[in-house]
C-alpha cells in the first residue's frame, strides 16, 4: 500500500526519507518473473536503478540474475547471493580490476561494447588462464521515443557496436582465443511507453540473429537490456506495467532457436512505483509574478531526475485534502534547477504537511548526492511500519 | 602549477581523482582578499562549491568568513575554525533543526528568503531566548546572462523577496521581535562572465539601499552575494579572475553609508581554476555515423556539470602530444548523457593516456554521487606531490 496509508506512522520521522512499498514491490517483481517464465525468459535486475538492501533481497527471493554496471555492482551481487551464474556485466567503461573482478568471479556474461574492450578482456584473461563469456552489444538503431538522454540505441552514441562493425567483430572473436562469444546485447533506452518500439526492436534483433546463423555462429543467448517504461502520470492507474503484453511482443517476433535462453534487464519497471520520496512542506511564498512557491525539505540532491532530465514525478499532499491550488515545488538547494514540478494542482499546502513524490523506486536514490552538505535519505519500509 | 607538470607523479596513482593546485588556490585566496579589503569588503567563502578540507583550511588561513546553505555546511565552518560572527547562513529551505543549530552558535547573520522563513526564524529564536541576526534577501531581478539553471536573481524563481514584498517585509519586521535586520542580501546568479551585469547589479543595489535610508532603516551590511565567473574556455590564459576590476565596480556604484559593511559570497571564482579532474583513457571507438569515441574512467558521477547544464570544461590530453583527432569524450556510466565533450579537438589519444578536465574545482566533487556504485573521487594535492 502506498504511503498514504501510512500517515499516521510516516509523520513521526524526520524527512526526508524514501518509502517503500514492500507489498507492490513483490507483486511486481513475481509478475514479472511469471510473465517471463512464461516463455523460459530470465530477468536480471538492474540494480543501478535501485541498490537499497531491501530491494535487493526482495529480488534475489524472487529468483532473478543481476544486471551489474561496475565492479562494485558485481561485488554487491556476489555478497548478496547472486549466483555468480546470474550475474551480467554491462558498461562501455569496464576497468581492468573490475574486469580482473568479474572474471574471478566466473560471472555469466560480459556484455561487451567496443570492440577495444573485447581484445582488453581477451588479454586481461589470458593473463588470468580463464575464459570470458562475452556477448557483444549491438546498437540496433532503433528509436525509442524517449527523452534524449535516456535514449541508448541509436547509432550515433557511446554504447555498443555499430552494425557495420560487426563483421570486424567477429573476424577479431576467431582470433580473441580467451574469450567464448555465448550471445547478443542489446539496450535501445529506458522509459519506453510505446509498445511499437518492442515490436520494432525485437524485429530488428531477429533479423540480427538469423543473420549470425547464417554465418555458422551459435547464439546461446539473446539479452534484451532494459526498458519498459511506467505511468508517471498516475501511478495508481497502473501500479505495475504490463509485463504480459511487453514478453509477449518477444516471444511473436524472436522466435528463438532450440537451446537458445532470452534474458532481460529490467530496472524501472520492477522497482519505480513501489518507491515514494516523503518530505515535508518547510516554507510558503509568492514570486512578484504571481507564482506560489512551496519550499520542501527535500531536494535535487535526493532526486535529481527533475532538475537532469526534466522528468515529472506525480506530487500529492498527504496531509491536506481542502481547496486547491498550483504550486511551484521546490527544494532547499542553492540552485534555479532544484524544482521538483510546476504548476502542481494540490489541495492548500502549508508548512508542516508531508508531500510525496510517486514513482520515485528507480534512479532515485541511487543517484542521490550530498551536495550542499545535505544528508543522504534515509529509507522506510511498510513491512517494517 | 597545473597537473601537466605532475605528470610523473600523477601517473602512479589511481583513477580518477581530483588533483588541486595549492599555490594557484592560495595565489587566488589572496588576490581575492587583497583586492576586496582594499575597499574593506569581507568575503565569505561559498562552502557549497567545494568543501575539500584541505582547501576550507586554506580559505580559513586566508582569513576569509564562510557562507553555507545548510546546517551541516555551518557545523563543517565552525569545527574548522571560522568565527561563528563570520559565517552567514542562506538557502529557501532551511529547517528547524538548522536554524537551531546556527541560532546556538550565534552565527553572524540568516540569509532570509521568504517573509514565511522571518516568522519562522522568530518563533525559533523566541523559544530560544535569542535575537536573530537577519539579512533579507531581494530579488533584484538583474538578468545575469548565464545559463538558465544557474540563474537565481530573476523575478520568478524561488530564491528572495521580491520588491512586492519589501514593504511587508518591513512591516513584519517590526512586529517580530527576536529578529534584529541587520542587512540586505542579493545572489543573481553565477557564473557571470559580464562585469556590465555587476554594473547594472550594483547600480540597483544603490537604489535599494537608498530607499530604506529614506525609510529610516539602517542597514548594517550589505551582502552582494557570488557569481564572479571564470574562463572555462582557456584557465592558462585566465588562471585569476579580475577581482579588482570586480570589486571597483561595486566600489564606486554602492557609495556606501558611513559604518556600513559590505560582504561577498564567492565560489566559483575563488577554486574553480585550481582544481582538475584526473581520468585515464580507456578505450577507443567509433560509432557508425563516424564519430570517435574516447571512453574514460571518470563519468558523471564525478562531475555532473557537463550532464546537468551543459557546461564544458577543457579538455586535455597530459600524456599524448603527437597528431590531432576529434573526439567525443564520455565516462563508464550507463547513461547517454554521460559525455564530457564532443568535437574536442585532442592529440592522438589512445588506452592508458592521462587526460585532464580543466577548471573543475568548483561544483565538481561538491556534486559527486555514487550512481551505479561508482567509488566517489580521490583528491591529491600540488604540494604534496
Ligand atoms: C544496459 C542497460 N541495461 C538495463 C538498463 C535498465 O533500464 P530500465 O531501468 O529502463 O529497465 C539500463 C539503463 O540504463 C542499461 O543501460
Ligand atoms: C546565495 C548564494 N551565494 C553564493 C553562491 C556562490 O556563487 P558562485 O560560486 O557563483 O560565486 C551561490 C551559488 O549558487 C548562492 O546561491
Amino acid at each position: 500500500m502506498s504511503a498514504r496509508n501510512y500517515i499516521k506512522q510516516l509523520a513521526e520521522l524526520p524527512t526526508p526519507f524514501y518509502f517503500y512499498d514492500m507489498e507492490l514491490l513483490n507483486r511486481t517483481l513475481n509478475k514479472a518473473t511469471e510473465a517471463s517464465s512464461r516463455y523460459g525468459y530470465k530477468i536480471h535486475y538492474a540494480l543501478k536503478s535501485n541498490f537499497d538492501p531491501r530491494i535487493v533481497e526482495a529480488v534475489r527471493r524472487a529468483g532473478m540474475g543481476m544486471d551489474c554496471v561496475s565492479g562494485n555492482e558485481v561485488r554487491m551481487a556476489v555478497e548478496n547471493g547472486f549466483a555468480a551464474s546470474e550475474i551480467v556485466f554491462a558498461g562501455v567503461g569496464k576497468t581492468d580490476r573490475e574486469i580482473e573482478y568479474a572474471l574471478g568471479q566466473e560471472i555469466f556474461s560480459f556484455n561487451c561494447e567496443s570492440l577495444h574492450e573485447l581484445q582488453v578482456i581477451n588479454e586481461i584473461a589470458g593473463r588470468m588462464g580463464k575464459k570470458a563469456r562475452i556477448a557483444l552489444r549491438i546498437n540496433p538503431d532503433v528509436d525509442p521515443k524517449t527523452h534524449r538522454y535516456i535514449t541508448t540505441g541509436k547509432a550515433d552514441n557511446k554504447f555498443g557496436i555499430s552494425y557495420d562493425e560487426i563483421d570486424a567483430a567477429i573476424a577479431s572473436l576467431e582470433k580473441l582465443a580467451n574469450l567464448e562469444i555465448v550471445g547478443l546485447h542489446f539496450h535501445i533506452g529506458s522509459q519506453i511507453r510505446d509498445m511499437q518500439v518492442f515490436e520494432t526492436f525485437s524485429k530488428r534483433v531477429f533479423d540480427i540473429k538469423e543473420w549470425f546463423r547464417e554465418k555458422g555462429i551459435v547464439l546461446k543467448h539473446l539479452n534484451m537490456g532494459g526498458g519498459l517504461g511506467i505511468d508517471y502520470d498516475d501511478p495508481d492507474r497502473e501500479p505495475m506495467p504490463d509485463f504480459e503484453t511487453y514478453f509477449d511482443i518477444f516471444h511473436r517476433n524472436l522466435k528463438i532457436d532450440e537451446g537458445q535462453t532470452v534474458h532481460f534487464e529490467l530496472g524501472r519497471s520492477l522497482v519505480a512505483q513501489c518507491g515514494e520520496l516523503i518530505t515535508r512542506a518547510l516554507y510558503n511564498k509568492e514570486t512578484s509574478a504571481g507564482t506560489k512557491i512551496v519550499i520542501v525539505d527535500a531536494g535535487m540532491t535526493d532526486l535529481i531526475r527533475p532538475a537532469l532530465y526534466g522528468a515529472k514525478h506525480k506530487i500529492e499532499n498527504l496531509t491536506s485534502a481542502t481547496g486547491s491550488e498550483k504550486y511551484t515545488i521546490g527544494g532547499p538547494i542553492c540552485e534555479s534547477s532544484d524544482i521538483f514540478g510546476r504548476d502542481v494542482e494540490l489541495p492548500v499546502t502549508s508548512r508542516g504537511d508531508l508531500l510525496t513524490l510517486r514513482s520515485a523506486g528507480a534512479y532515485g536514490m541511487a543517484m542521490a548526492s550530498r551536495y550542499n552538505l545535505q544528508d543522504l535519505p534515509g529509507a522506510v519500509y511498510s513491512d517494517k511500519l
